[in-house]
């Protein structure tokens, strides 16, 4: 029986985490869920999956929580404590770390020190402090296993290989809504066209990162974190199909890779019950008969410029991936409302970047207030 | 260092395995050699490795190396028995069995029976006798490593994979120099037409078996064998560009490749060195910015017929391989002489099919027996 908890349980991967543990009831138990403030969601997982604790970040939320589940033994805890209390909970072995942004950084940390394994789905802890969690990682001897699909990939694709021996990693992108089309065609986008993703369904802000390839930069970033890599050891392939989610090439020049399907649910699956694969129950299999043909292009630096700005930010190191995170978070949520245009992201990550003095290796403190000086450094900005 | 006999060294896959032990002239040393009887090229290569031990298959020409070489401390050795002395010889570890044809099943038994390696190259081996060699691999407890990219493909994308958590086998194939032809077009095929594979350069035999597509037929018996798994859990994709070399999927539907430039080197250094991986001194990497697209069809079961009766002959089992395997080995001969049409070869191979009564688990020799037996049936036919 797998114990888990899920950080984020009302968003796009926690859902779909749940569908999986739906599937496979017996072998998995809710042990804890994780929401900001989409209760009455919550309050549906919660009768169905029946875990003994949550957190529901917002108190007031938390309060109505508390009065409409009453008949239930569940106890609802808030704030950024109930989030740490959920990752850190007894009877759970696993944490699937799927809060978006980078309040999801210290309950990983405090899950990493309490020996749980982590399913990462959130990126910004490790773009933001994979020198902190790495190390921690190895000290605590847990499994890391990403939930990304690219990540995944490449952890499937160095599965029973030496990691000396990879040569270089091929992370694929999409694309996104708006492969082939030049800066001039970009600038009046709006938030309607950018969240239609051709191949993947997922939550506004990861579908915003990757209109903008903004999400590639942050999954170049991860992935030498997590592989051990330098950024330059990783290239990006635009690939449209999203069939083959990433590969690994390796020093002799051959190279694997993974396939399926874009269903996040697959690699969801792959992390829990990793080392163990489960017989398919959701989603469907690859056809080769149908698919015809994969097809691989260069990615466009001047079209998709937050891509290439991500990569010098990785490249930069210390907090300049914060700022990085940091700067685009913020402008991500205002192209969301409709404040600023869909060029103006980049735009705004370069100027916070220009403006920033690097600091090597931050501590958590120094990464959080770095984050804090961003957005105050980016609303100072004309937009 | 690796100690190494080559059976076959005068043939493609011998040469190519000599350029290897070139490169790697510290870490690979030829032990012995066996040519069936291309005496002028073997002994350029005796002059530049300097083995202990030759067979030359016809005696006549092993008579008249010995005179050539006399100024070299080799022994030169003759026939069958010549050949297994080379196999099985105390100093050598690992066997490259590269033989073309039913030749190579005897040495390649006893090689493992004393214990050696064996870079399997040769695919009479496992297609007639699996059922014999499979149990004794275990049996001895060494490492069969297939020097076919497509085999090489599925090992690589098993590696640190449990084999029952494998679905099905996606065998990929050129589709030859024909795809996409229909049979009309195929009446009139002459052998050169035949011996001009798009993407490998390759002996003749195999040549004109990837043209049938008679090739994928071996193939797919082959890796039924080696990876343990029913003809029908593997599927032949036609693939042109010759680059993903065959996948496996798993039962959650994850798929894992293994992509490489059409360079046979890469699978045999593979089998050579495995499990360490050696930086790439020969051949390309891939460069997926060139490489653009990759296709996939269904074969055409009709125009290359060869290769359902080659599965149906896989199904059938017991001797019907053997009897599939020398009907095409003799219609191919005499193909290459001229002496029939292109499509004469599969027509031959269904008589000798449709003629047969299946032996149950076959002995060696009624292997061997029904080959002879097939080849004198086929030769009382009307070509």
């Amino acid at each position: 029986m797998k114990r888990i908890a899920i950080l984020g349980s009302t968003g796009s991967i926690g859902m779909q985490t749940l569908e999986i543990a739906r599937e496979y009831k017996n072998e998995i138990e809710i042990v804890s869920l994780v929401a900001h403030s989409s209760i009455e969601l919550l309050e549906e997982q919660i009768r169905e999956f029946l875990p003994k604790l949550v957190c529901v970040y917002n108190e007031d939320k938390a309060k109505l929580l508390r009065n409409n589940i009453k008949d239930l033994p569940v106890r609802v805890v808030t704030g950024m404590d109930g989030i740490i209390a959920c990752a850190t909970d007894n009877s759970c072995d696993t944490v699937v770390a799927a809060l978006v942004g980078m309040i999801g950084i210290l309950p990983t940390i405090e899950a990493i020190k309490a020996g749980k394994n982590i399913a990462l789905a959130n990126k910004e802890t490790l773009v933001t402090a994979g020198h902190i969690i790495m190390p921690l990682i190895r000290e605590k001897n847990i499994a890391m296993l990403p939930v990304d699909s690219e990540h995944s990939a490449i952890f499937q694709s160095l599965n029973g290989e030496k990691s000396k021996n990879a040569y270089k990693i091929l992370l694929t992108a999409s694309g996104g809504p708006f492969r082939g089309l030049k800066k001039s065609s970009l600038q009046k986008i709006t938030t309607n066209d950018a969240l239609k993703h051709p191949n993947w369904r997922m939550g506004p802000k990861i579908t915003i990162d990757s209109a903008t390839m903004i999400n590639k930069a942050l999954e170049v970033m991860e992935a030498a974190w997590l592989f051990n890599l330098s950024i330059d050891q990783i290239q990006v392939i635009v690939h449209p199909q999203s069939i083959i989610h990433s590969m690994v090439e390796y020093v002799d020049g051959s190279i694997i890779a993974q396939l399926g399907l874009p269903d996040m649910r697959l690699p969801i699956q792959y992390a829990l019950f990793y080392p163990e694969r489960k017989c398919m129950k959701l989603g469907e299999r690859i056809d080769f008969n149908r698919l015809k043909e994969l097809t691989f292009e260069e990615p466009d630096m001047d079209t998709f410029y937050g891509l290439s700005l991500g990569i010098k930010a990785g490249r930069l190191g210390g907090s300049m991936p914060t700022v990085f995170n940091a700067a685009n978070e913020w402008a991500v949520a205002r192209f969301l409302e409709g404040a600023i245009g869909f060029l103006d992201i980049p735009r705004l990550i370069e100027e916070a970047m220009d403006n920033h003095s690097i600091i090597a290796n931050p501590s958590l403190n120094e990464i959080l207030n770095t984050e804090i000086e961003t957005y105050d450094f980016i609303k100072g900005l004309r937009t």
